[in-house]
């Protein structure tokens, strides 16, 4: 282990104290808005006091725990969460929260007051919740939460009463004009830092995901009497279809992060002796230049234009967002920041959704990855060593620490 | 229409009348094992006892009509099945058992006594029933229905209770050894008759079926964070297998009735933002010759033994029934009674299952096919037209006459 500022030892600790903090029967599990997660909470709620933060929850929902600067000059915002999926990994957003204490922790432990506020934050419910919707503090803090998702409701309680319940405002407004500068640091939940042995990645951009459902009809014949050349079977085209976006996907990952990912498919009627009728798709695409996905949202029209006689084609655009550039500025600083700790970087494109593509909203973002083993994560498997961790912690630190100084 | 000696308004009433006994909210459905059907099996018992016939339920639970010949040499065997599918149509089965006994109804008008005893057969349960099983009533005949279905259960009822409601004794053999011909006309279920104008089909042989299910294992992975061309994914190794099962199913089609349906389809996790880690295929293969179907299943085991690296394959063969030819002696007698009407006749295999391929075990069979429109059939716009209805019910009372002189 370097020789850093921040305590590798501690983060260890956060991490498995955190880890503890799970549904007993199905490790890791600790969803925004349960018991559990008001756990973690008050766990964390502690850790942030005895690092001298004051603490809050914001009307967005989001734990918040301040070190108050010398200067009035607007707040450093550096944060992550602490929610998890289901059976998800001890990692994800956890590891951004920790890291984050620590770094608050190490300034306190050194007497060291920064001319900005600092601000650790713990974003409420990124993952998808049981509200069916993700991101839910970063979007309120970013001024930019739908007002209709406060109606939303999941075994009789309206996220409004959840987010009263765990400390928020629903009808107050948390948006900040006050953050000068935003560092998350996360897992990559991809294997390209282990394979590449890159102590960090520096992300360069999120990527914006476009939700494309397809859903081609043929005609349903019996599966005995219908011969090869006159059917129309909605399965054998959907077939041709999925293989044709795979191509289409991994030609366009050459020049650039690019993914197109079949998730959701199934088939009607989905019977052994029925030639299928209809088959439905859901496609997941993903790239951090919009060109990208312009061009591949025109190549699917047109591929699903040109399907065999006797298969009609519905294509609906559910959702689509915009790639979010980090900020060129803290990126030169975490290059720095890295050069001067002795840490290898890459610079590389998040294929993930973060809080950091909605604060990008409000104010300058930037994103340290590390490497995560087989770049599994949503899992019971997911891991990322604490070395790791704990030089992205002091390359992020010493971010800041520059930041502070030069604004 | 052609001065037949069969009657085609006879025939059209019957089917109307049959018709008419359907569950009102769901046309055309006639469940085996349902008051429906108990109503349909009431009226057919009442015109068969019309028509002369000795009418007597076997111990298959199958409804027999039986006029009586002169000579003591053995039963001509005739007729199909009066169940449906639900939401069927009116015509596939039905045909068969009305044509059964308007040629006895015929024969009785006339005065004309045949040397061989004439039975009209109402089928038990040949489509897939509430047991999960098909063609129950023809098995018993044949005295191959599993010992072990006696037991299955559906709503808290045996199949041996519901053999004994439809005045069947499922502790006693059905079979019979006394039948010398059997005769079947149904519904082509298919295109073939249609698009080449051809009046009626003989049957050369039934396909045999063969299920094999094929369960590909990949690697779940976040769909934005795992690079393209590092992915295990299962639905697109599956798409690849459809699209070849289909080109060689085609290709095998050209030499033979062969078909091959992916007719059943799902993966998993089937989320939106996850690489599928596994797709289930259920694969419905039939062929007339069995090399053709061994052939096929040989290719099969290759391809799902050349997949790309990281995907598993388990291939599992679920049933496999071989084909069954029909007599080419009644063919023949077929052929020439065609002839002599002036019908015109194409030679073709059946890819769907019928009662005749059991049957056909225990006496020599030969089947009618009569054209459909648009090859439609199991759904509601199901439709035959009654003057090809008759034509075949003519030929095969034709048939049946030399038949019963030669032997």
């Amino acid at each position: 282990m370097r020789n850093l500022r921040v305590s590798a030892d501690r983060i260890a600790a956060d991490l498995a104290a955190l880890a503890g903090i799970t549904d007993p029967d199905r490790p890791w599990t600790r969803r925004a808005f349960s018991p559990r997660f008001d756990q973690g909470r008050a766990w964390l709620r502690s850790r942030f006091a005895e690092a001298g933060l004051s603490v809050a929850t914001d009307a967005g929902g989001n734990l918040l725990g301040t070190r108050a600067g010398s200067a009035g000059v607007g707040t450093i915002l550096i944060g992550s969460h602490s929610d998890t999926v289901p059976d998800g990994g001890r990692f994800d957003g956890v590891a951004g929260v920790v890291i984050a204490l620590e770094v608050a922790r190490m300034l306190e432990e050194r007497g060291l007051t920064l001319r900005h506020d600092l601000c650790v934050a713990d974003f409420l419910a990124e993952e998808v919740s049981v509200f069916g919707v993700s991101c839910i503090g970063s979007r309120a803090m970013a001024g930019v939460r739908p007002e209709t998702w406060l109606a939303l409701e999941h075994e009789g309680r309206s996220l409004a009463q959840a987010l009263r319940d765990v400390g928020g405002a629903p009808e107050a407004s948390a948006r900040r004009d006050d953050i000068r500068a935003f560092f998350e640091l996360h897992i990559e939940q991809g294997p390209v830092l282990e394979q590449s042995r890159t102590d960090l990645g520096l992300v360069t951009a999120i990527a914006g995901i476009t939700r494309v459902e397809v859903v081609l009809t043929g005609r349903a014949d019996h599966a005995g009497t219908a011969p090869m050349g006159a059917r129309a079977d909605a399965l054998a085209a959907a077939a041709r279809l999925v293989t044709a976006i795979e191509a289409e996907a991994t030609a366009r990952s050459r020049t650039g992060h690019f993914t197109a990912t079949v998730g959701e498919f199934s088939i009607e009627p989905n019977a052994a002796n029925v030639v299928p009728s209809r088959a439905r798709l859901l496609i997941d695409a993903r790239a951090v230049e919009r060109a990208q996905m312009e061009g591949f949202l025109t190549w699917l029209d047109a591929a699903c234009a040109a399907l065999p006689p006797g298969i009609g084609a519905t294509v609906t655009r559910l959702s689509d967002n915009m790639p979010t550039p980090m900020d060129p500025g803290l990126i030169a600083l975490l290059q720095t920041a890295a050069d001067t700790c002795g840490a290898t970087t890459r610079p590389m494109a998040s294929g993930a959704g973060h809080d950091a593509a909605f604060i990008a909203r409000i104010a300058p973002a930037a994103m340290i990855f590390v490497p995560c083993r087989e770049g599994r994560s949503h899992c019971p498997e997911e891991w990322a060593e604490t070395a790791d961790i704990a030089l992205g912690a002091e390359v992020m630190a010493e971010a800041i620490l520059a930041f502070d100084a030069r604004t």
